[in-house]
């Protein structure tokens, strides 16, 4: 039988192509879109099903009763490194109200399994909780309410803390594109003292996190609500670049020190320990092999 | 020198007595207030100024700027003890944008303390979280906002963690309201099998807590995110009953098992360790002596 999956956050970099592998692997797709989100991409194809979401609650209930999913996978997420006073509406419904909506509907549709986004900076420092910034205080906002849905109203639920993710595609003004960027253009990048440490994974090996969550939470009759880590390879900033200047044989000009770190950087990301590790899931893809393909694009 | 408090919660129940509290020791008040709000009562002081919230970024932003207050008592709060997808909006809105906005407000105009609100119920059978209803759930996202404004933001804050609550003027359809309308009525009153414990502090002794706590803000130069219970005597519903009985001399009619326990019923609540407990709070006052002024209003 057909499985369906309930997606949100398609028109992001690791959502996109996790729609894709879900479609290569059989599933009927069903993606909740913002009436403003671009997926051109996914708009001639007739197993993939776009709902655009009013933002209301009656819209929400009106997409569970046509899609039926087995599964959510949600993804969707407002990212703000820094915010003001007037971007505070957009983040909290987004990342709060938004999931709430999600949860309240799947309660409702007797809809049980749900694979969520975290993010590593609910952990600054190693910390159980301590956010870096209001983002990332969001993002256990919405965890709070799922301990809720979880517990009170029996939707079974794995959350995936993202650290740093790379791949062809990526759209975001992310450190290895604005790396490549200075490899093409010759200029000179001023960059903060690159002592940090950034830990990577492919997007592949993400989408596969996702998948590999949805597996876990379908192997045990019991509700779940649970937290996993997904931690790839750990460069400090300096060892990268070293890396991309071997890895493409072109000059890279750094000027480490010409900024400095932002306000609460992130020197060491937390360390999964072996229970935080989602049990089943390695990483397939090394940076050290994708990485002649940074300038491809 | 005239202290300056910002509140917010004034329409409530707690919130009234304790700005009354505040205006009797020489405080300016001003509150913040939704455009629905009743406070006739405080519509014509000299000394309390009422700020109508339109609910914008830039609304709270021209508040702080009038106000200017020494400290943020917030104890404005959405209550629902269930929900459907309807109220989700307004839940979200109300516990978590709000006091994002105030929090926000605070950070970007140096104000650094804050006492606010939480409940006893998001420790459903003791544990450190565990949300008795989605308005506990709330709370604690609340709370998860205040982490980082505290941790990055430099604000100061106390919350206190309140349990039932009772004194006179209390409008809400709590227990012993119902209960003294039974006695007044004659009627005979259907109640759960009753041997839950319910943890009572009269309204005055809660509003001490809200002082008290300013204070301890205000002793110490180091930064605080602090939580204590404000816990005051335990009856099970039966005893509170039969002291209710004793103290009337009036026949109370209750029909014990002729209502279900609800749904997620806190039959005990959460015992405060002595780390836990506001320092310098003493509750002066106590149910059996208040018990004869049931039947007064």
């Amino acid at each position: 039988m057909t499985r369906a999956a309930l997606m949100t956050g398609i028109s992001g970099f690791i959502g996109a192509r996790l729609a894709l592998r879900l479609l290569s692997e059989g599933w009927r797709v069903h993606a909740i879109v913002r009436p403003e989100s671009d997926v051109a991409e996914f708009s001639d194809r007739a197993d993939l099903r776009l709902h655009v979401h009013d933002g209301t609650a009656q819209g929400m209930t009106a997409i569970f009763a046509d899609a039926r999913p087995d599964v959510v996978f949600h993804l969707a997420s407002r990212f703000l490194a820094d915010h003001d006073m007037k971007q505070l509406d957009d983040l909290i419904r987004s990342n709060v109200l938004f999931p709430a909506q999600l949860m309240e509907a799947m309660a409702n549709a007797d809809v049980r399994y749900l694979v969520t986004a975290g993010t590593a900076w609910q952990h600054f420092e190693g910390e159980d909780y301590r956010p870096v910034n209001l983002y990332a205080a969001t993002k256990q906002a919405a965890d709070d309410l799922l301990a809720y849905y979880s517990d009170a109203r029996n939707l079974s639920a794995i959350t995936l803390k993202l650290f740093d993710t790379y791949g062809k595609g990526d759209k975001r003004r992310k450190l290895l594109r604005i790396i490549g960027d200075a490899v093409r253009s010759g200029d000179t990048l001023d960059m903060s003292p690159g002592e940090q440490i950034v830990d990577l994974t492919h997007v592949d090996d993400v989408v596969s996190a996702f998948t590999v969550a949805n597996d876990h939470l379908r192997s045990s009759s019991t509700r779940r609500n649970e937290h996993f880590f997904v931690s790839g390879e750990r460069y400090s900033i300096r060892a990268l670049v070293d890396q991309v200047q071997r890895s493409t044989s072109r000059p890279l000009r750094v000027n480490f020190g010409g900024r400095r770190y932002r306000d609460r950087e992130v020197m060491v990301p937390v360390v999964p320990t072996a229970a935080q590790r989602l049990p089943g899931w390695t990483p397939a893809h090394g940076l050290k092999e994708w990485l002649p393909s940074l300038l491809d694009e």
